[in-house]
């Protein structure tokens, strides 16, 4: 894994397609920046919602993608992860070559190999996921600082061309990311525990607890179910593209709960508290790898 | 379970037995409120600290007790939850008939039992949770603010003297507290579910994370682990305190995990929604609840 932390380079006019939370984001960071921006959707009443509220500037239906993307320099794909692909394709076989395909899901191994086996997209595409984003959704909640000073990860692999992974990182870096670059698979299996476990922990617990209990519920809970409030068909989809190092994440979560029930069973307190120490330990690490970034402070951070 | 939102009414000196977060919390708020706050503890360095971050007027040493409480009203215990029953009973046999004894225990039950079983305290002490503090341990992280707007469980049983229960009610009001009266074993197993699971669940999944995980971690990944970062031996007594509802909490969470990786396994996207729905519902259900209040805007509560 690599963090590079250069500054960015300027570049050519941005076409977002799916300007939701993200792609919102990413379209008014890049208008702050002095760049063109244009929103590709299949809802018109959304790309005009988009438009109002700064994110993109002008509107395109994508039935006119090859006269839209003639004069474009980066395309980046913002819609659910089980679409990417798809959309990729679509752009790769629209576009100028020269065009840059980018991506912002957030699984990477399974859209990266449909990708790579189509012989136009894979000559256009780099990989990305910039970690950023919140529980809620839509462009309403879009914001020009969404990605500064977060991690974007890049996953190419030997097929990916140099000169678009180059464009790549300077397209990442002109939003505020610091780069981050590792394989697809090492990717899926690192996201399924620092982002796809705990949306499922989130939910699990935040099920268990009925209503009627929530005036008894204090902070904790509060941050504990937090992305428990995320939308069900957005994480639906995240968790099956991953969902074999998801399973093998939950397992391992439900042996680590199993230890700690055995301790509680046999009234162990040395044992409980030795189970606690990794957790916190872990924690505090976070703590410092994060110190004074903005994602040891924003609240809303996904 | 019973919501009293009258206002306050003044009560006497106070002695607070156990001068940490909680304890130290307890005196700043009374002393910004104008009444007398002694710190008893075993610490002297530690007592000094408090006095001289305006937690409490006085020290004491547990030795002095009846001298100590010649001319105090209330004491509060905020030792950790296995030291409680003890403390006391010893604050009940040295302390004069009026004394009324709270605590601020985070498991009710066991401690409730041992109370009564002694035919002083029984008639001294009403049991009190007030649901707030933080993963950060020692009177240096006190704040007078600390439960302003927060629940207090109090959990009185039938042989709970009704006129020191409403001399708690006034006393944990005049620390901003909203009451919430409720049976210890109800509020062990709610507890169980709303706070004790929880901080589990958040070790669990920080200890899984390791170190150079962490620049993929964002936001789920830091709220979900937060309180993974409290102590050890404080969260080893009250996993132990409450252990049978803690193991009826975690099977339930098992398997609701694994009603997922069933879904996940079957490739049912229909599935995996249907999971996903009712956290989320529970999740808004949360935030209507404590929209405008403390809970929901505080950093750092417990």
């Amino acid at each position: 894994m690599r963090v590079d932390h250069q500054t960015a380079a300027p570049v050519g006019a941005t076409a977002i397609v799916g300007v939701g939370l993200i792609g919102g984001s990413i379209g008014m960071a890049l208008r702050a920046a002095g760049h063109r921006v244009v929103g590709i959707g299949r809802d018109p009443a959304r790309l005009d919602e988009a438009r109002r509220l700064g994110a993109i500037d002008e509107a395109a239906a994508s039935a006119d993608l090859p006269e839209v993307l003639r004069d474009v320099a980066v395309a980046v794909v913002c819609t659910p992860v089980d679409r990417i692909a798809t959309d990729v394709v679509a752009l790769a076989a629209a576009g100028p070559d020269d065009l840059l395909i980018t991506d912002a899901g957030s699984t990477k191994r399974a859209l990266v190999e449909r990708i790579e086996a189509d012989p136009i997209a894979v000559r256009r595409f780099v990989a990305a996921h910039p970690i950023a984003g919140s529980e809620r959704q839509g462009v309403a909640h879009s914001r020009a600082d969404m990605f500064e000073g977060r991690v974007c990860a890049l996953t190419p692999t030997e097929r990916t061309p140099p000169d678009r992974l180059e464009r790549a990182r300077c397209f990442w870096k002109l939003l505020g990311c610091r780069i981050v670059e590792l394989d697809p698979v090492e990717h899926d299996r690192r996201l399924a525990l620092t982002s796809h476990l705990p949306h499922a922990v989130s939910s699990a617990l935040s099920s268990l607890v009925p209503p009627d209990h929530l005036p008894l519920a204090a902070g904790a809970h509060r941050d504990v179910t937090r992305v428990a409030g995320a939308d069900a068909a957005l994480w639906a989809s995240i968790f099956l593209e991953n969902r074999t190092d998801l399973l093998s994440a939950l397992a391992a979560f439900r042996s680590r709960l199993e230890l700690l029930e055995q301790a509680l069973s046999a009234g162990d307190r040395d044992r409980v508290e030795a189970w606690w120490a990794p957790g916190r330990a872990h924690r505090m690490a976070f703590l410092e790898e994060n110190s004074g970034k903005s994602v040891a402070s924003r609240a809303d951070a996904d």
